[in-house]
């Protein structure tokens, strides 16, 4: 493991759009998209890196195909169990995936993520696009503190792709 | 079959937010939620009123339960097939429909529409919120004559709840 491909050089940008009720994250790693793609559907490997360091990720269910649903847990050091679900839309292998997305403590706030992967020559771009009903529940997830969980996993994904290089 | 009962009296308001890319389509029916949310979920009623009259529907699924999928087609005189698909997010019985949609020679535009249906006392109006991620793109939907096949859709969904009741 070198320290020039794990000291997470890349920079992830989280960008709220002023005319749209969108939060858009943009991040590159040092990966193929198939391998990417891979950490982003492939339960064994979801579950090591979604997530902020600080929370136990607990999948129940992640079918990461058209049609499937996942449901998953992070678990905090008390047992605080934090639960989330959806179901995919569309998963076009190291491309795109499309999938609602719901935080089960307010089951009516629903968004609709769309990730693609891009390939840069070896590395990989991905773009993430949350898309939800109002500016003030955009607003409101963007106050929440999840910018730390977006950074921390992908500081993980990193680490997770160096590993199975 | 009652003639006040058939004139299709509820007026169909379509609207298009200015501030967010959405349409909101509100109608109400003289049935309650729950025989409306049946004609909603159950294909065998689906068929009979969902699109413009001059298109045929045929169902290949519509299994309206969380985490279920759903493909039509509708068909035109000369047999040109559109097709539609997408993911059903929530059902909440005679409540709530939470689902992703689309038009599959434009894969990449998927809406993400909410259905809610609301008692008024034996009648019921249903709310519908499509949501996707461009003016540009909902513009698009709303210049499509879309609102043709909704409006007629409804009339012919007022006359099976007559014929159901």
């Amino acid at each position: 493991m070198s320290t020039t491909r794990t000291n997470h050089r890349n920079e992830t940008r989280i960008e709220a759009d002023p005319a749209l009720p969108t939060i858009v994250i943009t991040r590159e790693f040092e990966a193929t998209p198939e391998r990417v793609f891979r950490a982003y559907t492939d339960p064994d490997l979801v579950v090591q890196w979604l997530g902020p360091r600080r929370l136990r990720m607990q999948i129940e269910e992640y079918d990461a195909r058209r049609g499937g649903s996942y449901r998953y847990l992070h678990v905090d050091d008390d047992g605080t169990e934090y639960a989330f679900r959806g179901v995919f839309h569309e998963v076009r292998p190291s491309e795109r995936i499309v999938q609602t997305f719901t935080y089960e403590d307010y089951p009516d706030g629903v968004s609709l993520e769309t990730a693609t992967f891009e390939d840069l020559g070896g590395r990989t771009r991905v773009t993430t696009r949350s898309l939800v009903d109002s500016f003030e529940a955009r607003d409101g997830i963007l106050a929440s503190g999840m910018d730390v969980g977006v950074r921390e996993g992908y500081e993980r994904l990193d680490e997770l792709l160096v590993g199975t290089a």
